[in-house]
């Protein structure tokens, strides 16, 4: 199986989905092992930093990519399935940043107020012991917490032409920032543009649901993915497989309204693979379903509704088998 | 220790939170055994019975109570820990009631298109396997789910005089429909009015998050529970202790703002059981907490934030061993 | 034509929509004179006044009333006519109250944030040219006003047996805070409960729409309004009558749903009145309504949705004629 | 003054802000008579016309533009002052689009309820009574109703390299719907890109506040504008003057947001206009501003927020005059 390893020069980072340029051509059925820098670009790497001075939130989750998915075409379903995600530094990154975040007044959710104190958390991975240290700045409090790295932002190209810049959740994917899409994890994302241009970043070795403060523990990564096209059959919002569950994931605001994106793909998703009309499959996925949020930070709130597959008859099989495919695919990567 | 048994007869249900009498005075330390009827009173009993004829919404929850607390004073903790949630029926009900639930326009997120078909589901429990079975009303899938009992609605009269519909969440709970309230939790209530005046009622057999159709398999319910009573400290908003976790229950729309409730919450108890202050705490449970939805289908949204005791320190005891000692109570209770 | 003039005592103040004891048996037809306190209960008259200090927020808006009135009957609807709003004291308040209002955050939209100032205006009447005089704090700048008196709440008892705070909003009407809610306005409210059991309070001498910061130029007003009662009728949400419009008022979170509410129920109202179908009447009120938004700092937030009656056609007159009735006698009043 | 009078090929329609070439590069102080297409294209022509087989949601409102102002730079403001609307063809036409509007499900607060039937309405122009004519399509009501034109969609490029759908309302302008955009006024708009790159569209022959069925009277426009640019100062949000007020438009979701953000801006425009500090601009404002909601339809919900002049001082000149000064050009122009 081909392996393609790239590590962007910074002044190939993009900003945006959709609107750059390929940084590479691929074909489907290569796995790929990229670097991507942190949210921040790198810039914050002391707690002395501050945000409001080293980053500027247009430019923000520097994505690897895209990459331009040969054959691809709108209505297409782009497939990445996650086989590994390894930090690529020995220390994370976290920050409270002025006006930036669900504890705070925001851009949009405008109030008079001063902003909370411009602060920043550096984590020092522990590899062998698979923790990331939190170290309190205004007490000596410290704690280990398990390493649980995972990427904020997965995305292809919009729709219609749009551009959107990497802070942004949506239809396309993009940021996200769900703990779900995590190592294991096969992504389903409807190909918008010819090529896909699908792109990857904002890694976070460790993140709560919901990444109250706006920022996880923001980290530089190494992610090995492998590329899959399935002709047709788009999905309208980002879906995602594990081993054990699927899910669906909505960005959106007013919260609920993510929830009932994700919730009517799910609905339907579980239609399609259990034979139940749509009522019968809302009444099902109304006593099976979970509702991990995901981010209520950014530009748009993100939810995932998820059901266990074993909630599900054994026969179904999402996309004909094809995660179980990328995992034995995965396995014979990582020899 | 004593317990309780009772029964209310169906004229002594309770439609709201406040306004009602006491059903009974209680001492703190007293056990209860409480028979609830299901949220639909006991009304929708076969897939023919159509909600819009048998139920009423402005009289739905039947609550069993409310209990007179000696002793509890405005500003004091109210501890409730639930023993046993044992199902009273063989059968639960489930609907999808005409412009009622998460992916239905409502009488608040009104739009002009016609209802969802007015629809009835019957689940039948298999005690010996621990199942509810869901049966298709449009074709013929069958699944057996596990049994996940669980009340629906628990609180305390409203402050300010206020009194509300027992489908309500909100500060004094009520209506919250969060999964976490099961057998083995604990609950924290801020006492409004003197006595308490507590209930319980809208037993789940089983429940996904955001309960989505706006019902649950609802069924009558055995609870049996501890009364305990802490003096002062009253929490803002509603706190469950679990064995493994801690976490706080938000209600209100948009659901962004449940979220921001619970989590500002949960933010100021680490913050006492860490010694963290505010901005490290914020921080820390940016990283750690999970958020599961509750209910997207209420008068309120309820969203559960919630911190996994094995990331705060081993000393850090919420409400004085509290939720170890009701535990222990409880074991001794089960005998 | 009876005109009772009614000033309550403080120990008679009511401070919910519901719960409180008749403080009158009306019959309908009366006219009454109501002298009501100001938001505040009177507490500030000064600049120096805290708010935090002076004011439980589970106590404002004292209401005079409720009013008991006879044969009023569940599914009736009550008529208010407001002849008179006559400021009852030479001087109005207005108050940012730390977390309350709509441009910081609040104990729903919450955030980690500190308060603004707790900071008192008061602002002098002047009778003669019909102004109120704002004073900057924190510099020099005075300017007049327009003087425009109007409720901020008025409500019955609501369904279901609720009792809610004068503080809230909603189907019952309640803290509307609408401006349209001035002398000349007819309100049509559904009756929840016998008797009906209104009440009035919160004038406001003059309020920006929207009202910002929470509280409008809060003073203790004189109302002189006429009551009539139909028979039946019920809206479902409040309605109000001027001599060249008709509106409804929508009351929820978020936002969007306030207004959903409120354009529903005028689809609904202008059907009635024209004859068109749903879909008509939605298409013409998309092209003729006017939608100003009440309040956006209260429980919930309010917004009017309203249509000139010269859009409409000359025959139709709401509730047959009944404003142009009260008007009449409302002239006869004033002699 | 010079006066550039372009029509657009179909070719040459732009659907996005952002992202397409320059149609015109043009100097600060120059005329422009612009066509404009209606939002549709032209493609709904007859009541007969479904929009689900006509329009594709993806490319709607078409531009005419954009136009490259010389020497536009980020963080300048552009100015445009809109001489004169005048319809472009004798009938404007609407439609009920399936899962579009304000009294639907969407795309975004999804249910799984069935659409609205798809309908289109016609209205005929009476140009020398001024009015446009709705014609029910389910009964024989017709009424006449004043020709109002407006312009929905007048913005510049994104910033930081996004594009957006001409359907989006959000910072740069765009899709706004408000009805205060007419004949008279002027808009101030913060320059993201090297030559601004405005364009304008979708006319409206008249439009109620909220846009409530998510669509106008829609119809081809002849827009006389004047172009101006005023280096640096530019606005975060758009800003219109009337001869009689000075307003702030917000635009995002949920619609509380729309509001602060147009307040925010707002009372930070008073505060510059009158020397009054935040907190005492916070307060006047409460008691002045108006808030008519422009669109609760479309991607982003838009408030516009408004103070008369009235109420400022008299010396206050936003931006030193420029509004008077265009007037006055305006009146040049006309001769």
């Amino acid at each position: 199986m081909e392996l393609l390893e790239i590590t962007p020069d910074r002044n190939q980072y993009a900003y945006t989905f959709g609107g750059a340029p390929a940084l590479r051509r691929i074909r489907p059925g290569v796995a790929l092992r990229l670097w991507s820098d942190d949210a921040f670009g790198g810039r914050l790497t002391s707690v002395d930093d501050r945000s409001a001075e080293k980053v500027d939130l247009r430019f923000v989750n520097p994505q690897t990519g895209p990459f331009h998915v040969e054959g691809a075409e709108p209505g297409d379903t782009l497939v990445l399935h996650f086989v590994d995600l390894v930090p690529a530094r020995d220390w994370g990154a976290s920050a409270a940043i002025p006006f930036f975040g669900g504890m705070t007044s925001t851009d949009r959710t405008v109030t008079l107020q001063p902003p909370l104190p411009d602060s920043t958390w550096i984590y020092q991975l522990d590899r062998e012991r698979g923790t990331v240290g939190f170290a309190a700045r205004n007490s000596d409090h410290h704690i280990e917490l398990p390493m649980n790295p995972m990427l904020g932002t997965v995305g292809v190209a919009p729709a219609a032409g749009e551009v959107r810049s990497s802070l942004v959740p949506d239809r396309f994917g993009g940021n996200m920032d769900t703990p779900e899409l995590r190592a294991g994890a096969t992504i389903y994302l409807g190909v918008n543009v010819e090529g896909a241009m699908f792109s990857i970043g904002d890694g976070h070795y460790r993140q709560g649901e919901g990444e109250a403060c706006g920022t996880a523990v923001e980290g530089a990564m190494t992610t090995t993915l492998i590329v899959e096209l399935i002709k047709g059959n788009a999905p309208g919002w980002p879906r995602i497989e594990h081993d054990d569950a699927i899910m669906t994931i909505g960005s959106s605001r007013p919260m609920e309204d993510s929830w009932r994106i994700a919730n009517a793909d799910l609905i339907g998703w579980v239609s399609e693979l259990t034979g139940l009309d749509q009522l019968d499959s809302y009444q099902l996925c109304s006593q099976i379903a979970l509702a991990p949020i995901a981010n209520v930070a950014d530009a748009n709130y993100s939810v995932a509704v998820k059901v266990a597959k074993a909630h599900l008859p054994r026969a179904a099989q999402a996309y004909r088998g094809m995660h179980d495919h990328l995992r034995e695919q995965a396995r014979q990567l990582r020899g």
